[in-house]
């Protein structure tokens, strides 16, 4: 159960914006620019960077959403999302995909664990600058959204096919409203 | 120096709004709602909120910051903000205040560390939903922001002044320009 009065039954961060849509609205439109503005990196790579670092945080629904909506926009689904988060550095993804993780999981821990070789990797395997600036906002993003579903204890469905559903809404009309 | 080229040498979140403005701006959107929108908290407490969560995170930019914000918009001024960054437990703030910077420590470890007892200190101390909420997603925030700012490696002043200059445009002009 929610730690406050939602006034709703709705799932993770959408009962969280229906309760509060000031703080929702920025913070749609920031996922919206994030996960499927216009960017070199595909709409399914970031969506994967924002799964991993949720299951860092242990979020239980933004890992599973975000395994969801990354699946959804990946040629590989849902086993690349699970062995990415099993093993990043067993997991068949490209060198440039696995440096931007790597600096995404140091972003989980702190921003000062992000160090010149972990840059250096990623460019050395084909990252650009606004690449490598969207893998660290992404993390970090999620480090607030992460903590926020988890922080007011929002509700979690145990149901895979509500995940399911909500990609085909993300994929299909963004996350703003 | 950043890790990435941002073309300007603006102070730390600064030069990376600047670098790119399509995220910077639903950023300063929430930053704008949490820190200095309608609410029951006053804008000193929500900036003291948000240095205290800083300080957790050992971001030197954001602390910087939001002390001088804080302390431009408390009557007690840097004292209060330095004292609840030593020892919030003995730092002469309301019960209320105390609890709601009890809850923001706890989620700045993970959103799993609320408890019901934090939030139950809370409304006891006499904090609304409202205020609950407000606190839990200012402090997720700013795991976000700092996040952003040290992952980057943005330019962090040494001069107090920088942060005095800046607190007054914060204060008479908000966050979004």
């Amino acid at each position: 159960m929610p730690h406050i009065a939602l006034g709703n039954d709705l799932p993770g961060i959408t009962g969280l914006f229906a309760y509060r849509p000031q703080t929702a609205r920025p913070m749609s439109e920031l996922a919206e620019v994030l996960l499927r503005g216009e960017n070199s990196l595909p709409r399914g790579e970031r969506e994967l960077i924002a799964a991993y670092v949720s299951a860092l945080n242990d979020c239980r629904f933004c890992y599973s959403s975000h395994a969801a909506f990354a699946a959804a926009q990946l040629d590989e689904g849902m086993d690349l999302v699970e062995q990415v988060r099993a093993d990043l550095g067993a997991a068949p993804v490209t060198p440039k995909l696995r440096a931007l993780l790597t600096i995404a999981g140091a972003v989980q821990e702190s921003g000062r664990k992000v160090a010149e070789e972990h840059i250096a990797a990623a460019r050395e395997a084909g990252a650009d600058d606004v690449e490598i600036h969207d893998a660290v906002l992404i993390a970090a993003a999620f480090c607030m959204f992460n903590r926020y579903v988890d922080g007011l204890a929002s509700l979690t469905p145990e149901d895979p096919a509500a995940y399911a559903g909500m990609a085909q809404v993300i994929v299909t009309q963004g996350y703003v409203r």
